[in-house]
This record gives structure tokens, sequence and C-alpha cells, in this order.
């Protein structure tokens, strides 16, 4: 345990009970929806990731009901191995085993394909009207607010290849976010994810059809401020779309 | 007393209490609206079941100001039972009674045709809205929303012919809720509440025309996901309605 | 001091600031707007009302911040009498002079005329949009919606010719609500406030166009809970109107 | 340290602490998105004031984190000074440097300009909203709704010349907004922000078009109370457009 756990207000164990409460009071996570994961990007070994686990109340989780995880993918440690053989939270049946959040290879892809910090992974009514508004188009665009400004300029390092932060989208910027079709169980969308990662270099985040979104960033901090501001945005673009106001200015 | 209250956290009479104040803050029973009731499945008597009062805050009940009764039906205590002769909350006139809720039968019906756990019962506007937008329809459905698989898969079991929850939903499949017209008085729904549990094995929840919702759960944490997941369904049934895309997809 | 104060956690100016806390965070006196006041009904003198102080921060209020009159309608007290001649709070000037709500001869009237235990005044968004929507009418009616249960059936006593309760509305009730025109000047609406209540004896509470409503009950947690229910209702009412969807039922 | 921080829980540090956390709940600047600034009116220098720095979340900042400046606009303190050369905050990466916040020449702006207490800058969804359903427009205007009476009726003082308050408006009074352009970069709304103030000598706040609005006050708590009740006359005009409700009443 020591290895995996600690009391620092700062653990990522003790992050994604903090967020997970925030994000069930917006309305992001209820019902068991959407998920967390965070890299340990400042602790001894940066590859080490922890991952809310799967069908759990997200406002109710305590940090030792977390999946570690080692990067590129290989399981750690699961909440079952506890000695008692009892669940760790009383919310839950007697013969309750955990499972890894269907999630994991989505966020397994963030962090391998954009050697992000941290995933989040939310049901947002916002992010779902916005893929149904526009249901026979491929991807969200959005230009000419200020908020756009809160999400991250990103291109190709020209030595290594990997796509890196280099400043600030721009007020007049268009964000272009890719929208997938969703599947019948999600770690079917890990492929079709990882080709939108791919295919839109300067995203950092997908929508996913009738479904979500998937938002990541360097790290925990960056990921809930890409993540607000993303919905701040799909929040108002649902309202310009009803008032008949274009979502990309010319 | 000692037989039906502990201060264990996770007695029934406070998980009640714990929940009012959260479905109050979600605009759920607002105005003494709605009620809760929690059969204590892991107690020494498992037919022991919780109900809030009738006419009460819901967001300021107390422990004992709860109704205990046993199924099937037996009312075993009353909140007015005091000795002290004077109501437990200084919210009441001095000369106030405790009456059960007028949800009491309902609830019962849902312990007693499912086996459930946990009974809720809300005036969600995003219900009413439902019933009021599908005025002529006696069944709400949808389909193909990431968020259905937060329901249960529900079967007659082929021994027992009980039902019983064997699985999740899928993306794909459509959720069906029955529709009860409202009635001058809430106990007068008991027949069309049974009817309609009998006629909708696969459904976990009955709304109620003008009126609101009743969700019940294998146990309390499953009743309030099961809830949340509904209410969810509902707010963004109302958004995809006024937006004009269909409900269910073909 | 002593004859209007003490630590009772159910004295009228604890309740005042515990429930104007609650309206800042339900948008109904933002921005210093609406008031509340609460007659002491447990007290030694059943004629002593508290009152919230004028062109304050109604989610910061301090009870010594109150006034004090007795019915029918004699100040007492002012928040100025202090030995210090500073203001009590300090997010006030320092020549502040506390100055009583300009709602005071409203709150007044609901106590003389009704008996009221106390009176509540929101700017509720919900309430200022009601009267928008229905712009050419003087009453606001409703009807068949479960929520209207929560109000007071309302019926002159045969011996003393006072309004009182004698039981709740039904389901199938109409509730009316008599709607007043606003004036520049708040004390102005007292003669049209005192009309509407005589003319309307089985409503709880009075609509001001373009800037909110009146409600009062027998007593805080009566008028609290009437507030709710009619704010619950409206705000129904703006989505029933919105899809096209009667407000009566015939 | 000792000059420009004290425990007080009235100084202007912790203050803005306190309402980024309230602005945060309201959405006003989530995604690190808005800003205040507040001048310490009562202190030994009612030239000094603090800022919040730029680019960080909002509802966590920490008092040490501000910038402080004296009037007319000299930086005084970074909080990039301390020792330890790391940031004060565990949510920063470690070689973070504070940066001033963007808005500092547009407070400054409203502090030279009108001697204004403080200054808020959100980027509230109502006031952008404002500006795109009247994109054709340079000022938004609105009259005879109450919640107007919450703000200040302005006026030049015969004597010095500057604006100063001179009573509430009425709810008969047309309040009127100046709409000014968006600029790629913020510093570069200086002049535009000081043309609209000097030419709008009634108005408290002045919108910017798709991103949100700058409100100021005497002081902090007036600028807080200003702009909580423009943000709902914005909300109400919003929903009134909505339901072709002329927002200005002949």
């Amino acid at each position: 345990m020591t290895l995996y756990f600690s009391d620092s207000p700062q653990h990522p164990a003790l992050l994604i009970c903090e967020l997970c409460r925030l994000f069930y009071d917006n309305n992001w996570v209820t019902g068991t929806g959407g998920g967390i994961s965070i890299r340990d990007v400042d602790g001894p070994n940066p590859n080490i990731v922890y991952i809310a686990p799967s069908g759990i109340q997200k406002e109710r989780l305590k940090p030792k009901e977390m999946f570690v995880a080692e990067l590129p993918g290989k399981i750690l440690r699961t909440p079952n191995d506890e000695s008692t053989g009892q669940p760790l939270s009383a919310d839950l049946a007697k013969d309750f085993k955990y499972k890894p959040s269907a999630c994991t290879p989505l966020f397994l892809s963030c962090y391998n394909l954009r050697d992000a910090g941290a995933c989040i992974h939310t049901h947002s009514q916002n992010a779902v009207m916005a893929t149904l508004i526009f249901e026979d188009k491929v991807e969200f665009s959005m230009s000419h607010i200020e908020q756009i400004k809160a999400l991250p300029q990103l291109a190709a390092n020209p030595e290594t290849g990997k796509i890196e932060k280099v400043g600030s989208m721009q007020y007049y910027d268009t964000m272009v976010l890719p929208i997938i079709e969703n599947t019948p169980h999600e770690e079917d969308l890990t492929d079709t994810l990882q080709k939108a990662i791919k295919d839109y270099p300067n995203a950092t985040a997908v929508l996913v059809r009738r479904h979500g979104i998937y938002v990541w960033g360097e790290n925990v901090w960056k990921a809930k401020v890409y993540n607000e501001a993303i919905d701040y945005l799909l929040e108002l673009a649902i309202k310009m779309h009803q008032n008949g106001i274009p979502l990309v200015k010319k």
C-alpha cells in the first residue's frame, strides 16, 4: 500500500475523489456516469496512473477504491486486493467485485498518444446535446469567443514528433473537436478515439456522440480547466444555435 | 427505540435524511414534495422498512421522525409515540401529529411486487414535463444514449417467477417507462401503479402524469443511481424534443 | 437587547439570516433584492415582528441588523441604536445608516389582514417571467399539478370573519394568484396589495408585475414551504407555456 | 510582506479569494476565466490595489498569489518575489511564473477614470449571450424591472467633474450599458473601454462582445451587488427576448 498511497493532499487518489465530487455537482457524472484518471507526474514513477473504478457513485469514491496501472498498460493493483474480502465502501453489496473502468483503454490511449497527465470523461449534457444538434457532422467547430483562449495551442515538436503545448489558442482561432460515433461497449471506442487523437493533433478533447466527452491535459489541473472551458463553450454553443447565431464567425 | 434506531451512518433512518437533503438541492422535493423509504436489507429483519412522514420539509428531517413498518404492511412505530407529546422538530406546530406518507401504499407495492430495497418518489420537473410533452402517450421511450447503461436489465427468474436484475441495459436498448394518470388522492394511485409494475416487468420506475416519478432499486444506493440516471435522461429528452430530435433512434 | 434577541436557533432574527442565505442560493434575493420578516409567534409577545433592513446583501445579514416592530406597526428598535455609532457589518460604509425595508408596510399588511406568522418577498425570475408572459392578465391561474397540494385551502371563519387555513388545496383545484402592477416606490404598493389580499381570500401570495412576489404563511416554515411550492409551479408554468401546454386543464 | 497582507477577514487579498469561489459557483470564472481587483480603500494607502493573477484557477486562489499595484499603475509586488522560487500553489508547474492579469490596464482604467473601489470581470454566459443576441447594437438597454433599483444613479460632481453616485436608479429608468468589440489581446481593449466609460457616464459596467463584462463600484461589496443585479437583468433579458417581450417598455 505504501507504494501507491499517501496522505498528501495532492496525491492522485485523493484528487480523483475531490474532483469527482465537484463533477457530480455539475451533473457531469451522476448515476455512476463518467470517470477520471490521474498520472502521478510528480511522483517517483511518472508512469503510474490512478483510475476510478467502474459502476461506482463517483461523488462517494474513496482513495483506496482506485485501480493503479503502469504505462503503457499493466494493472498493478485492484481494490479487490484487500485481505478482508469486503468491498471498501458500505454502499456496495457484500459480494461486490471492483471492475476497472471501461474507460481504461481510452484513458491509456490519451496517456500513450499524447503524454497526458490526466484524463477526464463526463456525460455532460452539453456535450451530448452538441453531438445531437449536429448529428450529421463529424466535428464540432466554434470561433471568436474569449473563453477559447483557455485552451492550449498544440503543435508537433519538430525533434520528437510529439504533440506539445506551445501556447494558448487565440480569440479568433477556431476550436475544432472531433465527434466519434458511440459503440455498444465503451472499450470498443478505443480504435476510433485513437484515430481521432491522431487526426486532430490540435484538439485536447474528443466528443462521443450520444455519450459524452473525453478531455485530457498536461496535468490534472490543466485537464480540469480544459474540461471546464470546453463545457462552457458547448453550453454557449447550444444557446447560440437555439438563437440562430452561427458558431463560427466569418 | 433500540429496536429501530442506531448511530450507524448506514442506518436507513439516517440515510433517508442524508438523501432528502441531496434531493432538496436538486429541486426534487421542495415544498414538502416527494418522499423516500428504505428497507433494512442488511439488518436483523430485512422486512423492516423506514418511511419519511407526510407534509414535512424533506431537507430538515430527523431520523426519529420516521415511520417504521414491517412488510407486507404493518405499521410498527409512528413518530407520535414519544412520551413528551411534542413534535420532534421545532419547525412544527405544537399540536402537530405526524401522519404516514400518502406514498406508503405505493412504496409497499414496490417492496412487495419487486422485492425492492428502497423506493424514491420525487416531484422532479423533468418527470412532470416528460408526462406533459407526451400527454397523449401512456409510456415514455428513449434509446441510444450512453446513460441508459446505468439502468438495470430485469428478467423473471424462471424458478421463482420474481423479477430480478440480470445485468445492465445496453446502449441501443429502449428504456420504456409507463406513465399512469394522477388521482386526487395519492393512495388512489396504488392500483394503477401496481398494474404498471406488473405490465412493465423491464421498468424500474413509473411516471405519474402531472405529478412526478416513483423509482425503486435493489438497495438504497441502486435506487439513488437509477433515479439520477432516469432524471438525466428525462432532462435530455426534453431538450431533444425542443430541438426536434427523436427520442428513439431508428 | 435582551428583550429582542436570544441564542435560540429558532429565534426569528437567526432564522431570517438562515433563510436569506438559502434564498440567495436560489437567486431569489441577489443584488440586495427581496426581504423577509418573521413574527415571534411563540415568544412572550406574538405581536413582535423582525424585519431585514433595506439595501443590504441578504446572504450576509447578521441577527443584530434586524429592525423590530410591534403590530400593528410601531418600530421598537432600529439597528442604528448601537452605542458605537458604527454599522454592524464590515461590508458597509462607516457612515451607513440602516433604513427599514421598503417592504415594511407590505409585510405589515400581511400580518394585519391575514394574521400571518411570516412574510417572504423575492425577486424570483420565475415570478417576474410569469407576470411578463401574461402581461395583459391581472391574475395567474394553474391547475392539475400535484405540487398545488402543498398550498393551503383558506376560508373565512364564520364566527370571526378571519381568513384561516382549513386544509390543503386539492390536485384538481385551480391556484389563482393576483398580479398587481408595480409602482416606482415599493411602499406605494401597499394599497393595491391590501386590495388584492382582500379580493383574493383564497390566495397566500401576490405577484407584482416586473418585480417579484409576496408570500406569507401561518409561521415561518409554512411561508417557506408555500414560497417553494409556488416558485416550483411558476417555473413549471413557464416551461409549459413555452411548450404550448395550457396551464389550466379543462 | 507585512506592508501588503494581514489576517483581517476584510483584507482585499482575502476577499478576492472569497469572491472568486462564489463567482466560480456561478459559472462566471470557470476555466481560469475572469478576474477581480480590490482597492484598499480603508487601508493606510487607499491607492494600493490587489489584483488576481493571470491564468489561474480562480476558485483555488490564495491571498499570497496576488499582485499589488499603486495607482495610477505602478506594480509594487508580484507573487514571484518569494525567496523559495516555487509557485505558491501546488496546482502549478514547478517552473511557473505568475503573470499579472491581462485585465490589469482595464481595472486601472476603472480606478483612474471612475475612482472605483473594486472591479469585477466575468465571462458570464448571460453577458456573452446579451452581446450576441444584439450583435448589431453598440449598447444594451432595459427598463421597468424592479431589480434596476439596485444600480447606482451616477452624475458628475459640479465642482470636481468626477462621476459620483447620487442615489439609486428608479424602476422606470432605462439601464444602458455600452457594448465594446472584443480584441485578440485583452490589453488592447483599454482604449475602447476608456472611451465607453467616458461616453456612458451613467453606466457602472461595460459589456465586451463575445467575451463578458466589466463591472465596478465604490467598494468591493457595491461592485459585487452591481454585478449580481446586472447579471440577473441580463438573464431575464434573454428570457424576455426569447418570449418576444420588449426589453424597454414604452
